[in-house]
């Protein structure tokens, strides 16, 4: 069973340098990087990438900095969910028509309380805005900080209607069983778990692969996982997994994961992230870098 | 105690034609009408502006419509919030140079665990890049929508680090409790509750005035409370607007008021919203209609 986009998609993280702007060039040397340690593309403009935190604008040009550098565009999948309509229109249109693997899709976020026909209609007119470019788009579905979510009933019916766009579903709910529900009730959808805290039981369900925030810095380690969870070492290497996750994810995920790529690169700024989110204090910082599991990580030269 | 922008400053709904279009037009004269009915001022650009659900670029061109069409930028208020600190400070910046009275300010709302650190980071970095062209800023919170909101503490801090910038606070919790704890608590600060529902009680403890998607509807009403709060049918004026308040609060509020709207100018594109909000349903409007105090408001002709 081949599910589209199968395989590993780190969610890249976003460099600023010291006054705020994006470091284009340190952005597509990280992504090469994750493609060298064995991502199979790139889930850039994501809650990791701080996307929400960048104007139209910086992320058309994030997309375009990937092109110019070489790295195709069935290696991308971007997201380009947005409150308005009109902006997540722009971005997938563009994302359609550079040919991009695909597009991770949050649902509109600012109000709450809407309803599922609500998303519904603005999905259809996301489709119908982008005519013949319309990309194949992933449903992000991120509760936790999105608070807006795509519902078992509202992908069962994006999924009868628009079956040759919506493909897949990135799960961050850091719920495993609404993982493997979905998994479950839509066997031909491509479905992602958030995080590789529990990708061996996710792929021995049927999962497609994963997108997870610690693949910035842990890429080969889930790709091998990826490549050998029917060997008889899988539960070892989900253990090895396991201790990577907890040491950033009990620090803050998205700044720790920072704080480490800033230490492998030998590049400081990446510890930086844009307002309301704020890099690791130092003392937490330190205690990271001197986590077990992090001085083993750092201590592998890459192939 | 004369405080910045006292008195009634609608939050001024957008007409969206069917094919999604804004109706720039049809926007202004409802604000016109809005100043006709006695609204001090516009609080154009807030979420019952559905600003979020419109492009950058749509949301200049509204302030803009206004100034084209003679509307002074000291009765403009408009909503210049955004998740990019980017977009955030295009918007304000463009509300400073223009002259306008002030800007409502929603904290950057899509990452939910934020810190009162990140948040004044990101305010800070706000002001300063808009450089000269600061203009006045009015704290918007509204939790139960953007999850995020001001703390009295980080209030306090910004009051303190931006006294002559940060000025008042619309407070739409919904929590009587909080907005009269905020009086109590900053004195000096305009505060605007963003519902007339408790309008007279916090007249009488210090509120600068009002910011409430119903004054869409009944501003007339409400400003005639707003000017006789100290009378003796003060009470009674409050119980008035209490029905309409009631009237479209039961029915949802945004597609409500618009309903209402579409009645009045006779322009039945105002019941649009967009997607992911929806207009009413034909029986829920047909209700709405009927209910004695829209039929009551309906039947006044304006002055």
């Amino acid at each position: 069973m081949a599910l589209p986009l199968a395989g590993l998609w780190p969610p890249v993280a976003t460099p600023f340098r010291a006054d705020g702007g994006i470091d284009e060039a340190a952005l597509v040397r990280h992504s090469r990087r994750l493609l060298d340690d064995g991502a199979h593309g790139l889930a850039i403009l994501g809650t990791t990438s701080e996307a929400n935190s960048q104007t139209l604008d910086e992320r058309r040009r994030a997309i375009d900095a990937h092109l110019a550098a070489g790295i195709p565009a069935e290696r991308l999948l971007p997201g380009t969910g947005a409150c308005a309509l009109g902006d997540a229109v722009a971005l997938t249109r563009h994302a359609g028509e550079i040919g991009a693997a695909g597009v991770l899709l949050l649902p509109p976020f600012y109000y709450r309380k809407v309803s599922d026909d609500g998303i519904f209609a603005f999905v259809a007119r996301l489709i119908e805005d982008c005519g013949g470019s319309v990309p194949r788009i992933m449903l992000y579905h991120i509760p936790p900080i999105a608070m807006v979510g795509w519902s078992e009933a509202l992908v069962g019916r994006l999924v009868e209607a628009f079956p040759e766009v919506v493909v897949g579903m990135k799960d961050s709910s850091g719920d495993k069983a609404n993982t493997l529900r979905m998994i479950s009730a839509f066997p031909g959808l491509a479905i992602f778990p958030g995080s590789e805290g529990y990708l061996l039981e996710a792929l021995r369900a049927g999962a497609a692969g994963c997108i997870s925030a610690s693949a910035n810095i842990n890429a080969a380690g889930i790709r091998r996982l990826y490549d050998r969870w029917q060997e008889d070492d899988a539960d070892a290497l989900q253990a090895g997994l396991n201790g990577v996750r907890k040491a950033v994810e009990s620090r803050g995920l998205m700044p720790a994961v920072k704080a480490v790529i800033a230490e492998r690169t030998g590049e400081p700024f990446w510890r930086n992230l844009r307002p309301p989110l704020e890099p690791l204090a130092e003392p937490v910082r330190a205690d990271l870098l001197a986590d077990p599991a992090i001085v083993d990580l750092l201590a592998v030269v890459p192939a």
